[in-house]
């Protein structure tokens, strides 16, 4: 076994060249992921250009050897890293990067898998563009697209898969397989749109090598305000007055629970407190609205307009709101960006990622409030959001050092618990925008229809039939 | 023979009620496409609900009858019609109406695949929203979403599949499976994203039952202008300029020959004439801007923003522009809808939708008013197109009664040498939106990749067996 594996090695080195290969300890920073997931590879293979990707994958496939395709190792599901088998080969996509070709006429961008979305977007500023995805993270492209992102732009970007014009993919079959898929055209009805499958299913039918996305004009002008509302029933009369009002200038509708402004103005010195009062409100609203364009003379400032917008809101709707600050958008963006670093710091921390139609997401708050005390009391919820598009960081607090945090068992029943009533009760979805992975799988195998399982396993067998990727959708 | 066609009739009679199925002449309506095609049916069942198609789709399979699904019947590339063996079976949606649920906290609406697309806007419109895909015809949903339209405001709302949250199909299966794909959520990522797989592919992997479609808030404010370029070198520029300018509040920018105004001009009476001369410019832009919410007092108007950007372009860009014609939105439309109905009146249409990277489409169009008259002197050019997204409906006139207007084979050598430059000197499409159907198998034949043809006839085995709708994409 083990002369077979320095066989390989050999082979590979052959293959990819020194910095193609690693073994050993070289190999720990792409076993552990994100959170919590800590696997064993039996080598990372780190190809420098397309057909060398498709070798890697290519050997692999005829030696057997499984494979976990790995961008920046950002995601927070488990569904980057090898298993602890020490079998499974890490193929990472980070030296993928000799392409990058902005097309300012076309607004698109194709480039390797390899660059991360900073970079991207570093590239895209001198012709005014970029990339609309916004993360907290700073991925690879290649993730990007596996896992299809959304973010806190959503609303008015919308997700990966909505900028994804084209890919490049390669399959593990015995040749590795390099296919394209779409281009750069926007619009082409010829067939099924087959780039679709490898958007958003984290690599397991074939890996993503290159991209053809959508980019859009730098917002020249931005204007931010927090919204107190009156109650949870008021933050959806406020965001459908503020859409119809804003059209499609409104860029961000982020909910943020009281506990979670809390945990964050707590624990994160840098912020300023845009609260006058040391108690925070129970709910509060990041609402942004953005111009890709300058201001003319004639017209009015993006700030005149937010604010003639809000004073509208608080003459005719004082049912709804309790308060309006209006700040610096660093500043209040800094506040929201902060939570989840609050929130960790508060004690352990039980993420969970759900999604609704727009009309269930305060519905589901409220509700959550007084059950879920009954069955888990010592959860503190410090959930934010984004209410534009009804996703949902339900994040879940249990005391550090306290039995409960220490029992896996109690994490497990707490998400049993609400992911059943998010899908059975609400239609609702148990990973909005964080995938599958690992952390997922027992609650895909349980929600996952058998019929659409059977159709994965056949579109697998001709796609990528070698062992590919962590989630198993069949 | 005759009899068996009996004894089935009786059983789908008794399945889907007098209604439920035509025979004979009653036929000859769904027998005949839009343009073009004529074929023969068995006969055309019209089921009244999703179990009714479930059992009507069923009952064709275990009695191995071809089905062929028809919606409105307004597609222009023979698509939703049956061959003239007189064996296959019409399954029309027509009567498929029994729900249509607006969710205007989602901004989504759940309806029936048999409702027009006028009826879904009429019944929008209280809520002061719209589903913003713009065309000529007013087909029935379902066939929107198999056809994956397109329109004149894709640059600002996108295509069908962009505004589809989720679809239940019915599959060509011994059961006639109903199949749930997607819901109402906008975010949502767990596993394949099946319903892609139904959008566009013109109803061969399954029948579209039900669709779930993002809606937008209508349009409140709208101002357009014709811009008169110096050159077809001019228009990319001032696409570029123009969508830098207005962003998201730029909703068309559509682009008319002189040919194809001269020809709208001068067969559709009603038409005003916005040019001072009866010569008319080789080329000109239709821009629209427009704004889903009313003015404020503070703000200036549309048609301020839009005169000020003007006349900013024009000071500043004089090279660019020629001329700039601002009218009434109704006037412009008018002439920019008038012109298939005008060129058809011209003599023979031979009409190619194609698409291009947006930096290719003038370049192209230059490059076929010298190339394409040495191989085909008696062509007319009197194309328009969807410059802000790369597509150009590239109409190509005949004198009515000429030998080569008469000559089937004439066309197909404009369409062989069109199609061979767009797809492989420009990496273009051969169809930008009226998909496949008939009239393009032979292109998506030569076109399409081999590769994925046989994934393609793999998923075909795994989701409808059985012989469903027109075109062949394995």
């Amino acid at each position: 076994m083990e002369n077979i594996n320095l066989s390989q090695i050999a082979q590979l080195r052959q293959l990819l060249g020194d910095d193609g290969i690693l073994t050993g300890n070289d190999c720990v920073r792409y076993e552990c992921g994100a959170r919590f997931d800590v696997g064993k590879a039996a080598f990372v293979l780190r190809p420098a250009t397309v057909p060398e990707l498709s070798a890697a994958v290519s050997f692999c496939v005829r030696n057997s050897i499984a494979i976990i395709p790995q961008s920046a190792n950002t995601g927070v599901v488990a569904g980057s890293t090898p298993d602890p088998s020490g079998t499974q080969a890490v193929v990472s996509l980070e030296r993928l990067r000799n392409r990058l070709d902005i097309d300012a006429e076309n607004r698109s961008v194709h480039l390797d898998a390899g660059y991360r979305l900073s970079e991207l977007n570093a590239r895209l500023e001198k012709d005014g563009l970029f990339f609309p995805i916004d993360l907290g993270a700073d991925p690879l492209m290649g993730g990007m697209v596996a896992t299809n992102t959304g973010g806190a732009r959503f609303i008015r970007y919308g997700d990966v898969r909505r900028n994804t014009l084209g890919l490049t993919v390669v399959l593990a079959d015995e040749n590795g397989s390099v296919v394209k898929l779409g281009s750069s055209l926007r619009k082409s009805n010829v067939g099924v749109d087959w780039k679709q499958l490898f958007i958003g299913t984290c690599g397991v039918f074939g890996i993503v090598a290159e991209c053809v996305l959508n980019v859009e004009p730098v917002p020249r002008q931005v204007a931010t305000a927090l919204l107190v509302p009156k109650s949870f029933d008021a933050v959806l009369p406020l965001l459908k007055l503020i859409e119809r009002r804003a059209g499609p200038s409104l860029s961000a509708f982020e909910g943020m629970s009281g506990n979670a402004i809390a945990a964050a103005l707590a624990h994160v010195p840098r912020l300023k407190n845009p609260f006058s009062r040391r108690e925070y409100p129970e709910y509060a609203i990041l609402v942004e609205i953005s111009r890709s364009w300058e201001g003319q003379q004639t017209e009015s400032s993006i700030d005149e307009q937010l604010q003639t917008m809000l004073s509208e809101l608080w003459d005719s709707n004082n049912e709804l709101l309790e308060d309006v600050l209006v700040g610096p958008s660093h500043e209040l963006w800094a506040l929201r960006h902060a939570i989840s670093e609050g929130v960790k710091a508060v004690g352990k921390l039980v993420a969970l990622d759900i999604a609704f139609k727009r009309g269930d997401v305060m519905h589901f708050l409220k509700r959550m409030r007084t059950e879920l005390p009954v069955a888990f009391p010592d959860v503190r919820i410090c959930e934010f959001g984004h209410i534009g598009d009804g996703g949902v960081h339900f994040n879940l607090v249990l005391d550090r050092g306290s039995a409960n945090a220490a029992d896996p068992g109690y994490e497990n029943r707490i998400r049993s618990l609400v992911y059943n009533i998010v899908v059975n009760e609400y239609g609702g979805s148990f990973s909005a925008e964080h995938n599958i992975g690992r952390k997922n799988q027992v609650y895909y195998d349980r929600f996952a229809d058998d019929k659409l399982k059977r159709i994965s396993a056949a579109l697998k067998t001709v796609t990528s039939p070698s062992s590919l990727g962590v989630p198993v959708l069949w």
